[in-house]
């Protein structure tokens, strides 16, 4: 019996795991997880820390026992410490602190990614936190619910920062958002500008354009947090969610290619530079479908649909992963916010000639109860009129993200702008328009085309 | 100066004098609007009835000044009664009884639809309804209000059916729905008992599966509705929900050739048989993106579309119709039932070898607050794996038609089903699943190929 042996138990991990036994049930496939959580939604953390979610078991995709039904030989607490490509064999530690050493015929590295480090001093000081996987949610539970911290500092603003400060608001903590420059830089600025309103909004002060310098031990158990310019912010608790960075070391020692960023360099197959070798998920560099090359997108949707396919080829098949548009969608308090594909600067820096157009529309019929306001930016290519992006904004009741998603179909089959015009959506008073709001924007790039 | 006259100000007239004028601002742009009301929101009307929407006025898509402004010359109260070739002109009858005959260099029918009129003896008793116009609506809507009805038939389960059997509801009549055969046809039986469930849960009765044979006069000024089996229904009133037909005498009496149902044969530029006239709008037949040919369809969204068409290739242009997959949404009371494309059966009558898949999920993860039941059901061919269709039941905050707006645009662009899956959606545990609803269905759907 051959063996594939998965190193990750997280989405890519799993998800290859459950391809593989689907296709060669005659396969051993064993995953190796570093903790004691496999298979958990870590994009569901900021809600179980914001009280939304009561029981964190929820937020298991799939329970142990559902993954052992199909066959998977889940080793949990083994955190692998040693790849051996010249014996075919992972060396992990378990959590008893014994060395075990799985032989393997195909093997899937799958280990994610950890959370970027900025370079300041106080990173590990009593009440700054990470948050990236269960065990860090556990910790910041449990400092949440037993010290029961009054205010915080947000070091960061993107999709976690913005989870997080909502999350802590939630929970009644006074939250400061730091950010380096703006908020939710992955959106332009017209509308990273409603996301701070809505933090405003609610209360979340927001500081921008002014890095975060060093952390440091206030009095009475605060901290404080200094800035390049402005006053030190004093607060009880400290998350840091700068970003993350791919946990490629293990895979590098044994002679694995890495590139971006430090990410795992793979081939559209998920193949590395070793033979048998597959990598999939946060570890590695993905291919994007409008850049046409690799890039660092760590994403959970990517994670699982690189996964499947690294699986898919470990188990003898030739699956390839189609690429990544970088849809993403975040929701802030009450607003949605989605894109896909490039934003206009980031389509002129890989070579298009972009232009974009900007709509504030509703999300439905505007007599008809509950219609709320709904942006649309929709970035398309001034030469060709190929649809190169688009951002949505709006309510969480506004269909935002499946609207982003009509965009992320049309640009993955090279749709115009003027074929976008003319789709047959759907319409009725409480849901839409007769044209719905992305069709207008895309009429209004229309209009003002040179 | 040329004259463009245009018969009708609903969705497909106005539509095509404000393409008309914006391409061609030298044109003189005639409509001749039956009523008072151009260029309302009809599909709006269940909603007022509702009470919903309180003011009628609410339902212009834009108000008659704004039009006015846009340089289009409208004629209220204008009903066209004769159209002449020869002459290339217009005849109307105004308010008054006056007749007025308009010369035209361009001419475009957009006379719409009336509802069919099942062949019933009591069609014309006092208390009997049909909605289709603004005027329609007021007459009902002061029945309602003045001679304050306590129960209501709608005879039809079709989406005004469907719409106005949640609207009398809410208004507090005590409603009982008729159906030929059941309820929402246009779905699966599947999801159409989804919706009788919705309707039985909010206390409309429903009768499946017996034909109304007549409508009687019953006591008390009670009306009474006979059916081919069971005993018949006491009501206040009734609504007369059973289709419509395209209003295409005036052009056939012209010489324009009909053809399906009786609506006006077009080409794709929305040219008929004469020259120099045009005809939009569910008055005309309706080209089928998959079905490769004509269809009677009748929707607001296409007639938006084959307006801007007609307008714009009157002014001079060379548009051409897209074609229709008969993308369509209705909510019912708290759900929302979308599809689009062909059903199972429709598929394999045009010569498709389809297969279905059908999976009840969650609109996103069920360990966030508010996620609620989805039914997806996903049709494609065997053979080729092309997506043919797709029906999707949800509760109305489940992004029920975005989601099918997302398979409408993979259809245009003759996805497969394998292309469905690899798509780079977007993914937030508060709005959907690392993989969407329909793709996991599109997964089923591989899952189960023969």
């Amino acid at each position: 019996m051959t063996r594939l042996v998965i190193i990750g138990g997280s989405d890519a991990g799993i998800s290859a795991a459950i391809r593989a036994r689907e296709l060669a049930p005659e396969k051993d496939v064993v995953v190796l997880a570093a903790d004691r959580f496999p298979n958990y939604s870590i994009c569901g953390l900021p809600f179980y820390l914001s009280g939304e979610v009561s029981d964190w078991k929820t937020l298991a995709h799939r329970k142990t026992r559902e993954l052992e039904r199909l066959g998977i030989g889940l080793r949990l607490d083994h955190k692998a410490t040693r790849i051996d490509p010249a014996t075919k064999s992972v060396t992990a530690t378990t959590a008893g602190g014994r060395l075990r050493t799985f032989r393997y015929d195909r093997l899937i590295v799958a280990t994610g990614a950890v959370p970027a480090r900025p370079s300041i001093q106080g990173l590990s000081l009593p009440g700054v936190f990470f948050l990236r996987s269960m065990v860090d949610g556990f910790v910041l539970h449990h400092d949440l619910t037993t010290r029961e911290p009054q205010s915080a500092v947000i070091m960061g603003s993107g999709y976690i920062g913005m989870e997080m400060a909502d999350a802590l608001t939630r929970r009644g903590l006074s939250v400061t958002v730091v950010a380096r420059s703006s908020v939710l830089k992955t959106l332009d600025s017209s509308l990273g500008r409603l996301v701070r309103d809505e933090l405003t909004r609610n209360k979340v002060k927001v500081v921008e354009g002014s890095p975060v310098t060093a952390i440091e031990k206030g009095r009475r158990g605060r901290l404080s947090v200094r800035m390049f310019a402005g006053d030190p912010i004093r607060a009880d608790l400290i998350l840091v969610a700068t970003g993350s960075q791919p946990e490629s070391a293990l895979a590098a020692r044994a002679g694995v290619t890495t590139g971006i960023q430090g990410a795992i360099r793979v081939s559209r197959t998920m193949g590395t530079n070793l033979p048998d070798a597959y990598a999939a998920g946060d570890c590695v560099e993905t291919w994007h479908r409008l850049l046409g090359k690799n890039v660092y997108l760590p994403l959970g949707t990517t994670a699982h649909k690189q996964g499947r396919v690294a699986g898919e080829n470990a188990a003898g098949g030739e699956a390839k992963f189609s690429g990544s548009l970088g849809t993403q969608v975040v929701k802030v308090f009450d607003l949605v916010a989605a894109r896909t594909g490039l934003l206009d600067w980031e389509a002129s820096e890989a070579g298009f000639s972009p232009r974009t157009a900007e709509l504030e529309s509703w999300d439905h019929k505007v007599y008809y109860p509950g219609a709320t306001p709904l942006r649309v930016r929709l970035t398309a290519d001034r030469t060709t009129r190929v649809l190169l992006g688009a951002q949505i904004l709006g309510h969480y009741s506004a269909e935002v993200s499946k609207r982003a998603d009509v965009i992320a179909t049309a640009i993955s089959s090279q749709m115009t702008v003027d074929d976008l015009v003319k789709l047959d959506l759907s319409y009725t008073p409480p849901t839409g328009a007769p044209w719905d709001p992305i069709q207008t924007c895309a009429q209004e790039w229309l209009d003002s085309a040179d």
